[in-house]
């Protein structure tokens, strides 16, 4: 007999599971609140890069509909602000891609409906769980961050922050060049924020994403609250003012006369995320075995830029732990975090250790900075190493690893 | 520069963990009570059987020096008793063997001593540990079920027993013929025990070792507590009265002029067990983390002959991580525990689920021995699965998985 899976939630999460099922022959029902039609009509859900890792799964369910290497990037730069600014950059080993997620799902939606996957446009809500679980051998949870988050627990020795530690302000620009290499570029401005430009394919082609991880209560907080319906121009030139004050490498390849939106209106985000990390899965009342997935379990902020990898990552292992197994409760639960949670957990604990020490900057992150600003091969480690955020974790999760790994490179600099 | 190991206790532990890490040129220390020439004076230790699965992994670490073709076993015989007895046989892949740790250890002691491996003979207190850890990279502590457990915590949600579970009495003994095949046999008597026959090479050659797993309260307890050395003949006659009432598959097999302990009267063994699963890490005042290997992580009582077989693939995941990182923190313990926590926690709960399951036997437990006794295929994999714990849990660990495993073979039966 056909396995049955139900999936609530059609982001990435839930797409790329569908996807490897259908794949592997399992019976596939999405439940869903929003159609593929609805999404150009969406205000600016994120601004997603995927890494190679990720791109390859793409590859292997046959979604590769925007190859990285014409769509892509290869490298990160990286830029430090302060009295003597550092510029560095470093390499990735296959590129990353970046594509507008209003393209993006409506693509992935599609394709699994055209290889069988069943799909429901219905809003789910907790008191549902118990009724669809019951016609499913399993029941997948992956309505992203907002939604049915409480169905699972928050685990509190993973969940450092109970508010967003960054004010955002995120849009999808015209008007900016590329540089040398086509790149993301990451900016720090210490004490005000970060900046990730990321450069990405949308209606019009390729864009500008701007990430602006604003401190709270810093010169640039301001970015998040300031509306751009209310006043575009004066939206734009405050944006031109404080990226020239506090991201000089990004704002120096801007044209003000061509910078706007890339699209329309509805290209800008503002807010910010809680960052939580929740339990796996969750047993109903009817004793079923629930099994949460991407930003559900674990929901980071967007400054690294991990959430989406994270959740594709995940997806895929629950998908060859569904087919390996045949009964879906709690020891199954245990094979699937055996196998999916160092990663997730780990991109949660880095993504975490960066918001504090960006922050705060402590003297030997400072130091990193500086030997990474000195040392191609580490930044070139470092920034593959976004594929794979538990070696990144072994890095910085203790100041002995961390020394070790800085001491490394630092002969490099001194020879 | 190398890296330096200390290593307390010589058991399987710490031996084939020393053994492991010398075959990688790794600088190992292992501090312990006894000497080898103490061993053929001590009591019997214990009656180890090693599975297939770790015999491979001494002919990888060149002390395979007594081959299973000629001294091991190649099966399970059952026997549960009641009105209507079954008897049955299961086949293991590979063989397994049991030699007498007191002829087992001494051998590895000189191997690992041969190879390198530096020796300190002293007893190792809690206290000691600071200053020996601050002399190593890392200091692993495999003292066994008794010694310095207190320095790991106990896991409650893993250790269900405060006392143990059964009135053992374990003893080497002549004059009892082969089956067969040669093979374990394990003798189930309802209300009363279970008897593990063990095929055992001990100082004269094979003899039987005789595992009495006594219900507390039954009328076998008191084999628990008659002292051979008060009464040899006495206790001898007792024990062939009880065999032959509750374990008739092996008395039958026994010559009752011949029946006596194989060696002397230090081949007797009489006690219990108090199952417990412990932290496989501590951190030291120090701030330095301990690892904990075998025994003193994992007791479990001897009824299935997991813990040294755990206590050995323990040991070879611990050498291949302390290769594979250079740093020996919290971080470290969480990549070990990942790859050795599942099989090592399982033998725990399939053998703590036995006990219960034994003591009590509720209908659907009756229902699978009857499965078991008429399906020869499933009878063979729940024999070879004693290599892979992980996979009897996956089996036994909820009511449906057991009913659908059950289910699989019902049919094989009707037919
Ligand atoms: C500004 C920004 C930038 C980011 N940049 C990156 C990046 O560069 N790289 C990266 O990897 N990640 C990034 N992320 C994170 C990324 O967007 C998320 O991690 C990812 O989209 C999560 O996927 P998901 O499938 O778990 O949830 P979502 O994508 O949120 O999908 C949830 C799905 O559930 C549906 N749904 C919601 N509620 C219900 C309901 N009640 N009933 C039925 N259906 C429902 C939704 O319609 C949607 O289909 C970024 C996020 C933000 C905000
Ligand atoms: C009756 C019986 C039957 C069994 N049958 C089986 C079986 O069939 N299969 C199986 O896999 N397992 C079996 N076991 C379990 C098996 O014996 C243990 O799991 C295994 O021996 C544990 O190995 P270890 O290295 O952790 O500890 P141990 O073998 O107990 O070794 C501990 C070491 O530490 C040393 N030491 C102790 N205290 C100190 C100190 N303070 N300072 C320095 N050194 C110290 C000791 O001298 C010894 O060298 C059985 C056990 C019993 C009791």
């Amino acid at each position: 007999m056909k396995k049955r899976i139900g999936i609530v939630g059609a982001g990435t999460a839930g797409l790329h599971l569908g996807l490897f099922l259908r794949q592997h022959d399992v019976d596939v029902t999405v439940y869903t609140d929003r159609k593929p039609d609805e999404y150009s009509g969406l205000r600016l859900l994120n601004t997603v890069a995927h890494n190679a890792v990720t791109v390859q799964r793409e590859v292997a369910l046959d979604v590769n509909e925007w190859p990285s290497e014409e769509f892509g990037y290869f490298g990160h730069y990286y830029y430090v602000g302060g009295p003597q600014p550092m510029r560095f950059y470093g390499d990735l080993k296959a590129p990353s891609r970046a594509v507008d997620y209003r393209l993006y799902q409506p693509m992935l939606m599609r394709a699994l409906e055209a290889r069988g996957g069943k799909f429901c446009y219905d809003a789910v809500s907790a008191e549902d769980l118990e009724g669809l679980s019951e016609q499913y051998d399993l029941l997948v949870v992956c309505t992203g961050k907002y939604a049915l988050g409480k169905v699972f627990e928050k685990q509190s020795e993973n969940s450092p922050f109970e508010k967003p530690q960054r004010a955002l302000c995120v849009g999808l620009f015209k008007g900016i060049k590329e540089a040398p290499i086509r790149a993301v570029t990451m900016s720090f401005s210490p004490g005000h924020g970060e900046l990730i430009e990321i450069p990405t394919l949308s209606f019009n082609g390729m864009s500008t994403a701007l990430v602006l991880e604003n401190h709270i209560g810093s010169d640039l907080e301001v970015l998040a609250h300031t509306k751009y319906d209310d006043d575009p121009r004066a939206f734009l030139d405050l944006m031109l003012e404080k990226l020239g004050k506090h991201h000089p490498s990004v704002a120096e390849r801007i044209d003000p006369a061509e910078f706007d939106l890339a699209n329309s209106s509805l290209d800008i985000l503002q807010g910010g995320v809680v960052p939580a990390f929740r339990d796996g899965h969750a047993t109903l009342n009817n004793g079923k075995t629930i099994i949460g997935l991407g930003d559900i379990q674990a929901t980071v902020d967007p400054v690294l830029g991990q959430g989406a990898n994270m959740a594709s990552y995940a997806a895929w292992i629950l998908g060859e732990e569904i087919l390996a197994h045949s009964v879906y409760d709690l020891r199954f639960s245990e094979h699937l975090e055996r196998r999916r949670q160092d990663r997730v957990l780990c991109a949660t604990r880095w993504t975490n250790f960066t918001l504090s020490a960006l922050s705060a900057l402590p003297p030997e992150f400072l130091a990193f900075l500086q030997i990474l600003s000195q040392s191609r091969e580490m930044a070139d480690e470092f920034t593959d190493n976004f594929n794979y955020p538990e070696r990144q974790w072994d890095r910085f999760s203790s100041p002995e690893r961390f020394g070790q790994w800085c001491n490394q490179y630092a002969p490099t600099i001194a020879a």
